[in-house]
């Protein structure tokens, strides 16, 4: 159905159109009964709907409706997997139409650049790659039930601490190369409906209110074409905020924003073309979801099967010392809170009612097979930091009496949640001091972790099994269980380095911060940092076991050297050398030799996850293009890919490579040259542009040092008087009398003039 | 001699005063023979004199008269000896003296972000106290003699790659905290005739026309009196650099800067009382030499021997698994090149035409009682990276053949050197190979290092001995063979950490960069790194073996609570407990627990050396005040201690810290209310001043959201509340429609009139 939004707008009233410009209420839209506009809603819900009937809030405080809880993005984005995501996409999606949803408001794709972030369980990865690629499947996903989405938080929102006040201050190379990715490859490839901007400042300028994010780059650059609402309680300035391109304030401000805007529009201060376009914007999206309404059965209990299995594939198995997979009839003893009561989910915005709940101890009880062999002990609650010497006492006897012993441990709700930061990376001390009292009796232990972000771990060389569950869903218990009795194959890899310590994060020093954040560590965020800086560390990025093994051959590159314009297409075999099924996480990640400006030692463009059976090899292609080896180069504003020798690396983790292959970037282009007095002799002899003036420079100051020969000075090399020069600027070539300054001058003008 | 320069200045020509300001040539000042002002004479030299007679270069180049070299600053600062600095300034001051040089240009204290910065080994530390009291020493020192000095490179220049034209960019808190204290210490404490600019621009300004660097920071905060002079070829503009405060330009522009001087004053851009002024600084330091000249004699002979004893106070024995101090009667094998030819300073300004130099041979073929038992083989060049298998050979079959080995290994001359920065932090492959070859056959071995900053030592685990004896000046042999064999018991301490490896260094990612450095670590630098990140280290920074032992007992603080404005004794008592004298280096460190700000983990704010017999305890008293306990604010402006606890740390070094107090401070100021609606509710809650306003906006807003009983909620508690309320900025309690806009403006215009 084509309509006709420009007369629709034309009829409208100034107060119908500001009004339409932020809620009714916390969920929904305003709506124009004369114009048959309706009240269009949107709801929470990456990993599941939170769709509240009456009173709202965003914090996750008051009721939502019951809902199926699937796996957070912290735990699916281990599947490594686009198709597992566009399943998932599509089944929050039919869930969404099923219940009158326009808009899910997700997925959330900041980058995790520490630890400690309070909402790190909603992100996916520490990689904007990894990010940007199953944010686009997600979205595709849920947008092919012709439900929207709101892809979140613009930008660069990676703390709690004051994140409606706090300024996130990053240099533009790193917000292109690291917090911005996610969203662009998401606004290409899937085009979400809407797009929901952050609290904090970006630089100084709030994100509701900076133009730069919102149309230069969003629009401009990118192409967006739907609307931009507030994170709720984003807006600072409401006329700013629309002028910089945001459409949608949300919740309702009471009235607040729309009398702004209209007393804008009055005194002639806000242009009133850019209201209607704001309009035209949200009734696009809201009339696309109206139109295309349809019937869309669904059933909790499928769903339900299907966040098992989503949690299946995504579960990180991170140390097995041959003590996985259990057997069903050995004597294992489940200890701790979290095997009863599992946490599956953080608190917050995207917190879900869940219609059921299935803890491992749940999932045992329906395996006859096994149930007999299982005992419980709760050791420690899972809600609270207290050693109980008694659980404990219980929970040590189990473990001796048992063959195994696994632990289910995990961080309580009140360690981690929307709104405020973590205090510290470990483990409710209570859960240490028990899991280092059950070692000392039980030598096959396993933990299991139930987080929404890393933990320390003092106990890791002394136990010999670990599954990082994540967050897992509200089948968390189900799926635990067939990973670790081995009915399902593990197959997830980590989406974010393990440090061992907090003190280890790149943004240590700078995190959490009063009025504004400095991301003093620039483009070196997570497995960037810990790679580059060759740091030890609990488990890198990339990395998860499986019960069977892989081999890695046949790496082959279409080409051996290209241009900016060319794609290159990498293949590389995997066999599974083991006994079971199993599907592999095949890594691609390139290294820029060229020298020509500091990046990390390797950068992920490329993985796939594929399946094979016992001896089977399949072989697996990745595409790479020109953003694949390039860098922002903010001298240019544009994506620069310098030439010289790319490594192409496929590995198993980022720590583990298994193969290397090289191609040669011949770049057609040029950083602009710059060319003053100030200019060293070295950056004149590096570029072919300037190397003959740099040469003529250079032999003029080693000829005017040049011809000492007494001891003191027999030590001063012609190397070192060379590597000397180089860091001269042209100035001193004359200032030091080496020639004089005319001389100088009109061959840098004559380069000067060549260039234009 | 009382002197009227204004009236001398008045009967000088523009001409004559404009070539005041620049040099004659390279290293004198000009003279004006008819109103009896003379050319005076600066000399290169913070380590000794180099004083050239014809042609003058400023990169050691050239020939110099013959001098005694004593240590460089990367080993005397190992000394933490104030005594010991002093006297090595009064002995240089009489050289000066006697040979006619007004100005001894140094020293230099610039902080060594880098282990790579290529003129490191002129410079004392990585921490702006122990830089700053070592140059306060060294100045007094020399300037008791008359003869002035010139503290250098002011400021911020801390690598040598494009040093005349990067821009080393730091916050303010940083450079405040970390580049500027040493030039500050010295200039209030020993108020030095000059201070030399450096090449680089700071923060986007070249240093030597930076009127921040050089009259606001230098003179307005810090009294500074003397003249500035330019780094030779710094002058960038000659007229901005004037009225920046940059007096003198040196060396000679032939004229060039006189010349734009003479016309700026013309065409009335310079006011010419500014040029009269600049004249009359630098003439009154020419006469206070002239003035105060006078016989000074000095004989070469006695100086080489305080050479000796300042490298034996300085060097630093850095492992000792029961192998030195050598026995007279033990067959040891000395191998290496550095043992025949050590290499005993760095290449570049500083570079001394030594009148003679001892190596460790030289040391050993004068002792009777060791001579017949030591052994030489070369086994590697000291000047070159190849590995020769003969020499080799001979070598390993000297450590067979003996009871210990020595090696004597360090960097080649072109490995460092002023005008460019080392590629990396390796010794020479030769060595590293040779060394790993001497431990398959010799269990004792001991490496005696000859380098300008810390190498990687990938057999660090496996020698018994080493002895850090950097670049030990011209008596370096001397100094080494007494500390090997006990003649002189080791007291040096590391005035800089030794990381494990180079991408361990804070500056690893943001270090020579082109055209502008950011030092992203910011006040991070060195051990307020290492410790503060908790990261394992090779040597930590204070660190130094003795062939005793010492025991730290009884530190008392003479009170518990103090103010800004109050200072606090604090003493120890230090005991040798084992067989020997010896020295002892007692550190005194803060530790900041009051949360205000986010600093290291512990400062340096007191240090003494302490000569002990076998037996004795000595009490050892350091005073500290308000800057011992401040960091730089930047809302404030100013040095500012919070209120809290501040922890007193007494150690051996940065990581053996031995005993520790705590004193209350109780701040009487406050740093300045920042009120606005986008202050949060945790910054009014935190501050006395505002707390009340604070609690009234928190429980509307608690209120707003409470009262939830749901299950998806019931995980919420009230405190995970009350952290979400902390980080909402003024406006969202309005916004968010807990209560009105008037009510919420009302309070805080209130709370800002109080503060007025």
């Amino acid at each position: 159905m084509e309509r006709n939004l420009k007369e629709l707008i034309s009829k409208m009233t100034l107060e119908e159109k500001a009004g339409m410009c932020s809620g009714l209420d916390f969920w929904h839209l305003k709506n124009v009964e004369r114009l048959g506009i309706p009240s269009v809603m949107v709801s929470d819900g990456p990993h599941g709907l939170r769709k509240q009937d009456d009173k709202g809030d965003h914090l996750g405080i008051n009721d939502s409706i019951k809902a199926v809880c699937f796996p957070p993005a912290c735990l699916s984005a281990c599947s490594f997997d686009r198709e597992l995501m566009t399943e998932l996409g599509e089944t929050i999606g039919r869930e969404a139409q099923a219940t009158d949803v326009s808009v899910v408001l997700g997925p959330a794709v900041n980058i995790k650049r520490s630890p400690l972030c309070g909402r790190n369980f909603e992100y996916y990865s520490e990689d904007p790659y990894l990010a940007g690629e199953t944010a686009a499947a997600f979205i595709n996903g849920v947008q092919s039930q012709h439900v929207g989405t709101s892809i979140k938080h613009f930008a660069a929102n990676n703390q709690e601490y004051n994140r409606m006040s706090n300024s996130s201050e990053a240099d533009e190379r790193t917000l292109r190369e690291i917090y911005f990715p996610a969203f662009e490859t998401a606004v290409k490839k899937s085009r979400p409906y809407t797009v929901m901007c952050s609290y904090n400042r970006v630089n100084g300028v709030y994100a509701s209110e900076n133009p730069w994010l919102l149309t230069d780059v969003l629009r401009g650059e990118w192409g967006f074409e739907g609307y931009v609402m507030s994170d709720w309680g984003a807006v600072n300035e409401r006329v700013p905020a629309l002028k910089a391109g945001l459409e949608l304030e949300m919740p309702t401000s009471g009235g607040a924003g729309d009398q702004e805007i209209i007393k804008a529009v009055k005194d002639g201060t806000l242009d009133e073309a850019v209201l209607d376009r704001a309009v035209e914007r949200i009734l696009r999206i809201s009339f696309k979801w109206l139109d295309n309404r349809k019937e869309q059965p669904f059933t909790m209990e499928e769903d339900h099967e299907f966040a098992r299995h989503t949690a299946e594939q995504s579960m990180v198995l991170l140390k097995n010392e041959n003590v996985l997979p259990l057997k069903t009839d050995e004597k294992v003893a489940f200890i701790g809170g979290f095997a009863k009561k599992p946490r599956f989910q953080g608190g917050g915005s995207s917190h879900i009612n869940s219609f059921r709940v299935s803890s491992a101890l749940d999932a045992v009880s329906r395996m006859e097979e096994i149930s007999g062999n299982v005992t419980y002990a709760e050791g420690f609650a899972a809600d609270k930091d207290v050693y109980d010497e008694t659980l404990a006492a219980e929970a040590v006897e189990a473990a001796k009496n048992a063959d195994k012993a696994v632990i289910f441990a995990g961080l309580p709700d009140s360690f981690e949640s929307e709104g405020y930061d973590r205090a510290h990376m470990g483990l409710p001390q209570c859960q240490n001091r028990l899991i280092a009292e059950i070692l000392k009796v039980q030598p096959n232990t396993i933990v299991v972790l139930h987080n929404g972000s890393p933990v320390e771990m003092p106990w890791l060389a002394d136990v010999k099994g670990l599954l990082e569950a994540y967050l897992g869903g509200q089948a968390v218990g189900e799926a635990e269980v067939s990973l670790l009795y081995g009915k399902v194959n593990p197959s997830g890899k980590l989406a974010e380095t393990i440090p061992l310590k907090l003190s280890d994060n790149p943004s240590y020093l700078n995190f959490g911060e009063g009025e504004k954040t400095v991301y003093h560590e620039g483009v070196f965020v997570g497995y960037r940092y810990y790679d580059t800086k060759e740091m030890p560390v609990a488990f890198p990025f990339g990395y998860g076991l499986s019960y069977t093994t892989f081999a890695y051959s046949n790496l082959k590159l279409d080409k051996d050297e290209l241009t900016e314009k060319d794609t290159l297409t990498v293949s590389v075999d995997v066999t599974n050398t083991g006994n079971v099924p199993g599907k592999e996480i095949v890594q691609l990640y390139v290294r820029d030799n060229s020298g020509a400006c500091r990046r990390p030692d390797k950068e992920l463009k490329g993985y796939e996850k594929v399946a094979l059976e016992p001896g089977e090899t399949k072989t697996v292609t990745m595409t790479l293009d020109h953003r694949s080896f390039a860098w922002y180069n903010t001298d240019m504003k544009d994506w620069y890919s310098a030439s010289g020798t790319y490594d192409i690396l496929i590995g198993a983790s980022s720590r583990d490579i298994r193969l290397t292959s090289a191609v040669q970037m011949k770049s057609s282009v040029k950083p602009p040259l710059k060319l003053h007095l100030n200019t060293t002799l070295g950056e004149l002899l590096s570029d072919e542009r300037t190397m003959e003036y740099g040469k003529y420079l250079a032999d003029k100051m080693t000829s005017f040092f040049g011809g000492s020969s007494d001891e003191a000075s027999e030590a001063i090399t012609d190397e070192m008087n060379a590597a000397m020069a180089t860091s001269m600027p042209i100035r001193n070539v004359f200032s030091f009398g080496a020639c004089s300054k005319e001389e100088v001058l009109e061959g840098l003008n004559k380069l000067i003039e060549a260039q234009k």
